[in-house]
């Protein structure tokens, strides 16, 4: 298994150190480069994401990213000049973004019940696709468009994987969340193709939610989501939000896929790079943990995929939440009880 | 005062009779025009917004709108045709929704502090503008767009807005909702006109929020938000999201605004028309009354709209939360309350 891992600023290299001492318990033999992109390089050398490291990064088998970004740098740069532009280099279509309560963690909502769902978030088109521009500048007369772009192809790629996850989950449940009531031309064809594709699976029960009303049933009945199909903005801001409700950014893992394999598909913690709390050996490891199962089992490791999801639910099971213990603490618990769940199953 | 009423379909006729009941107890003589819009009139006649209709429309100070909308008609009809088209022709430019926790009123997030913000959502671009398209319907390669149109007009009147009310309020504190990072050009116009407008308000302290933050925020700290002004898309979401953790979209209140006073403004509960409920006395009218109090807070009946909204935050600290009573119970009890605090008042 060869793995690049872009540590990034603030805290990434701190989560990222924790979660390849996790990985390490599963997949002793993993070979893994280091690729310095981030705020850092920006300052040092202007580059971003130079051609050649581009190249080099296609040659592995999945990318693991701790997190970038600065204060020091100007909104936009790093966003669009390296994190979506490897999205859309590596074509990462599937944005997979599971939330999931876990017994033990206490969110915003009180006592919402179990909730466990997993967002399929379009990932290479929509708003994202960074067509627009500015007319007049400067002038009382400005003009500023963005166009959303948006594909039967592209669409078609993602609702056909997010139904196939529906299919493999006990409820068998796929929502559908746009705005078709006013984004008429875009909410047609995304709700034509989840038609279409929903006769290939006769087994998962398809229902529609608005955006707007999607964020009212987060935070009053979250649970009603099983598998959440949608557009990239919408999934930004849903997930951002699912995240919220079930205990924070800190512990949400996501995948950046290209599920035809033609690209390494590239994981990432949901979290920013922190830097107030940068270095101090505070950041929870979590969720870059939780980022490496799901590359796991992207690559076909299901089982160790599966041990390392098991062994974060117990930790947070039985953790002490107010202090659950320094980066590094965490990172080792959760390589021990990784390891012993390796014994206890081998 | 020469109000315009749109009943509309469901619940809408019900929580309109008593805002008018509640209305009648401050301004006595207000004449009201019923008019026949929605689901109902389009089944029988085809018709959504006839001009001849608009253009009596345009002859009142404001207009009250109880709900439209049914499931028998297809999504987007009514929507589109009536509800948009309303703030389109009447360029209603300020969307206007106050969230506000009420003592007694228990949310979804158990006791998160003070809510008490206001949203400025533009409402007559954007995303909302219908610019968009499909090619190649129905094939392989089909393509659909929308285009998000912003103006540097249009953004500056919902900003100057916003900062007029962020002054007049205790916090003098205002929000920026956007995705600054993702789209760039909507995102910079949007940024320079928030700075240079913010020059004739040095009192008001400025803050910016990516929308997926806005909507973590929302839920794990909304007392940060004072006035918050946002795109139109950006705040119909946020603003369902708000409405979620202050009580629900069943106390939430809106005004569509034509600031200059050319075009009467529209006064409207933020909740449907739940044709569940429909015709049975169980509706709660509250959003309905605030949205009374908005609608005289704009047309410079301040002190009636205060009264109204104080006999409102009464009745919620008092009412037992479980059976608030029926339709007209409620009606009944804010009406009352509305006249005695008027003649403690007088
Ligand atoms: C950093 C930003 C470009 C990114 C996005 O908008 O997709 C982030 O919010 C995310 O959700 O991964
Ligand atoms: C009904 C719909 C067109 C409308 C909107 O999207 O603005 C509604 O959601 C609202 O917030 O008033």
């Amino acid at each position: 298994m060869r793995l690049a891992v872009i540590p990034g600023d603030g805290i990434g290299p701190e989560v990222v150190a924790e979660a390849l001492k996790v990985l390490g318990e599963v997949v002793p033999n993993a070979e893994t480069t280091n690729y310095d992109l981030g705020a850092s390089r920006w300052h040092a050398t202007g580059e971003l994401l130079p051609e050649s490291v581009l190249g080099e990064l296609r040659q592995h088998d999945a990318i693991l990213l701790g997190a970038v970004g600065d204060p020091s740098v100007p909104s936009g740069i790093l966003e669009r000049g390296l994190l979506l532009r490897l999205r859309f280099e590596l074509d990462h279509h599937v944005n997979l973004r599971p939330a999931r309560l876990y017994p033990g963690v206490r969110g915003p909502l009180g006592d919402p019940g179990e909730i466990d769902m997993v967002v399929v978030r379009e990932g290479t088109e929509g708003p994202y696709a960074g067509n627009g521009g500015l007319l007049r500048k400067d002038t009382e007369h400005e003009i500023a468009t963005e166009v959303s772009l948006n594909t039967a192809f592209g669409i078609r790629r993602v609702v056909s994987d997010a139904f196939k996850r529906a299919e493999e989950r006990p409820r068998k449940h796929l929502t559908l969340v746009h705005k078709t009531n006013v984004l008429e031309h875009a909410g047609s064809l995304w709700s034509r193709i989840v038609e279409e594709v929903s006769l290939e699976h006769p087994e998962v029960s398809v229902a529609y939610s608005h955006v707007d009303a999607a964020t009212i049933h987060l935070v009053t009945d979250p649970g009603r989501f099983d598998v959440i199909v949608t557009d990239n903005l919408f999934g930004d801001i849903i997930t951002d939000l699912a995240a919220a409700v079930t205990g924070g950014i800190g512990l949400a893992a996501s995948g950046n896929l290209d599920i035809t394999g033609r690209n390494p598909s590239m994981f990432e913690p949901v979290h920013g790079s922190a830097p107030d709390i940068a270095g101090q050996n505070l950041a929870d490891p979590t969720a870059a943990v939780l980022s490496v199962s799901l590359l796991l089992d992207h690559l076909g490791e299901k089982e160790a995929a599966r041990r390392i999801e098991a062994s974060v639910a117990f930790d947070l099971a039985t953790r002490d939440q107010a202090s659950p213990g320094s980066t590094q603490a965490i990172g080792d618990r959760l390589a021990a009880l990784v390891s012993s769940n390796a014994r206890q199953a081998g």
